[in-house]
């Protein structure tokens, strides 16, 4: 064991911390655990010949999740981005609107924006929770928007500023109560993306559920996965209802006519992908445990390493660990990419934090705040090797 | 056996000549086939873990698609909608432009149209095919449109005619040398919507491959089955390479970093889904050659009755027959809800066609040209239970 010591370099700590933790190597960034029913939801699901659209995996999938998360309906998707899409459409977000969302965050939060015709406006972050800065983003609206006729307008661009979507950081949830109290106050929708953060909890209640709509992923490399998925939560039954609507070609009830109306997605998760979401759901207490254990190994590891330290849960809530993540202190920055060729070298599979949003060329021109926060997080964040296969738990 | 009795009504004859083809039902308009290798694949696909968005199965089922279809490439993706709506942004159309579409299509060749912020201009059909009407097409376009600077411009919006989408309906290829020979002449891309009619061949060449890119779908109700799934085809090698970085959210390839060149989309088939595809499409043969067989039956059932005719495959084209396909004589309009409703109530699932674009609320100002054709099919064309399975064939 070499951690801490003074004669090595931070590379190479870093690289002896994550053995003392997971053990060899190698290892990818995450990939999924079926270790329960998958195979045989899945196996009822093509024997039952419903594997598309229809199908009783869905509504179950369906359910299960409302009562996972607490939440009143949930509405299956195909993916997270497909879900963001449509919980922006119906929180009013139109053509010319303004939606702000988080510099720091994976380029699907921006995309969806851009589905609406409307423009990303982006927010800072702040290092706690590595999502959106409540009160920064108070100060900015107080400074930069005026309300007109109940609706918030920036004053340098005179577009609307419809919706605010909080992004819970590698399941990390961001403070929930000075953002719906910011947004509230402006008159800005908030659409959750709790694409990261199934199994994440702000004061006791689960992520996803605090805005009008939140939304969720079951990506291949979620902490639970359908191949490609997602899924919106909400309590309001009107909007899920319209959510159905929309997500499945917008088509009227009628016994054979195809008749639409209204400009419809075709958007439904199918029952085969929901099979396996119904089956991953039951292992998700395991795989949180699996993750959270991980998370322990991880913070005992580099606790002696100088000029790291592990992201841990804000105050009064409860992460999922989704990704395992690494802060280099401030200073350390021209070590992120030397640690990330010395871990990927020694087979375990790191990254940095995706690019920011407005480092992208497509994005550059849109509004934002000082980001400085945000800069200063994608230049020391690296996240780990995280699947729960690598501290297995069984319940 | 009452078929062609002058004493029993037309929905009777139907519902007697439908029991003499397929037995006594009940029967769904369409179910897939899974009597392959679908439960090893999908076996192996959940041992591999790699079920999402990265895995062999989404590689060999593109490459089998595009050995099948006889084209260069496939990309494969979540869905014929999203297939389309890629499609048709490579192709070129950007908001205000026009795309002219069947009026007699699944209102997904319509919304992917307005995906890219276009209008659709609708096409009326032929009887022969039911597809659009190429003379028809030509003359309208002659009279309505001008070339600018190379390209086709309607006269009465002033907007560019960018792209047309012949949509092969029911598996029925259209009129591909006469539609290619105006789309040429008046600078007017094609993109085929080859949704219907995998396995169907116009003058020996399969659909979706002579257009600038062609689309096929792979939901429950289609030929073979994904769950939930489609593809892009094209001869083109940049546009096949740049199809697959717009659906795989246009990143850029490096070991860790998360860039993006451009706005893309969460649209990759996920490898769950293509380990069905891979062994769905190793059944299409036997599949193909049911549906035949199936449409055979049908065709000799209805021979005697007076009043109806099976729509049969266009002259030099091979139909894959996925929808087996009722047209009632003109004058016998009234019946089609009739025939309706007696052979639903009999068990066996009927539909009329979908409600023509234009008659749907939020598409009826779209530019149009004179429907009649369409509008009469629509009130004519009855679909039949088609699943292969009505008439098995082991090849």
């Amino acid at each position: 064991m070499k951690s801490g010591g003074l004669l090595t370099t931070l590379p190479d700590r870093v690289v002896d911390a994550i053995r003392s933790a997971i053990g060899s190597g190698p290892s990818v960034l995450h990939e999924p655990t079926f270790s329960g029913n998958e195979w045989l939801y899945l196996k009822e699901c093509l024997d039952s010949t419903f594997v598309s659209s229809v199908g009783k995996f869905v509504d179950r999938f369906e359910d299960d999740l409302a009562r996972f998360t607490g939440v009143k309906h949930a509405v299956a998707v195909v993916n997270g981005t497909a879900a963001l899409h449509i919980a922006l459409k119906l929180a009013g977000v139109k053509a010319d609107d303004e939606v702000m969302i988080p510099a720091l965050t994976f380029v699907a939060t921006a995309n969806a924006v851009t589905y609406c015709g409307a423009t990303p406006h982006l927010v800072d972050s702040e290092v706690r929770t590595l999502g959106i800065d409540a009160d920064k983003l108070r100060d900015y609206l107080r400074e930069h928007t005026e309300q007109r006729a109940g609706q918030c307008v920036n004053r340098a661009t005179g577009r609307v500023i419809r919706a605010v979507i909080p992004m819970h950081t590698f399941g990390h949830p961001v403070d929930l109560d000075g953002l719906l109290a910011a947004a509230h106050d402006y008159n800005i929708a908030v659409v959750e993306d709790a694409a990261e953060s199934l199994g994440s909890y702000y004061h006791g209640r689960h992520t996803g559920t605090f805005g009008l709509m939140g939304t969720l992923s079951f990506n291949g490399n979620k902490t639970i996965t359908t191949g490609g998925g997602g899924a919106i939560l909400t309590d309001d039954a009107a909007l899920a209802r319209h959510a159905k609507h929309l997500t499945t070609t917008a088509k009227l009830p009628h016994a054979w006519e195809y008749r639409h109306d209204e400009i419809g997605y075709n958007y439904r998760l199918p029952n085969l992908n929901a099979a396996l979401g119904c089956a991953q759901l039951e292992q998700l207490p395991a795989l949180l445990a699996s993750k959270r254990k991980l998370f322990e190994r991880y913070q005992a590891a580099f606790a002696p390493v100088v000029g790291v330290r592990m992201v841990a849960e804000p105050e009064a809530c409860r992460s999922n660990y989704w990704l395992q993540t690494l802060l280099l202190a401030a200073g350390q920055e021209s070590q992120r990419d030397l640690v990330l060729k010395a871990t990927n070298a020694a087979g375990f599979m790191t990254r940095p934090a995706w690019v920011l949003m407005h480092e992208l060329a497509h994005f550059k021109d849109c509004p934002c705040m000082d980001l400085a926060v945000a800069e200063s997080l994608s230049r020391r964040l690296i996240n780990l090797p995280s699947s729960a296969g690598l501290a297995p738990v069984a319940l």
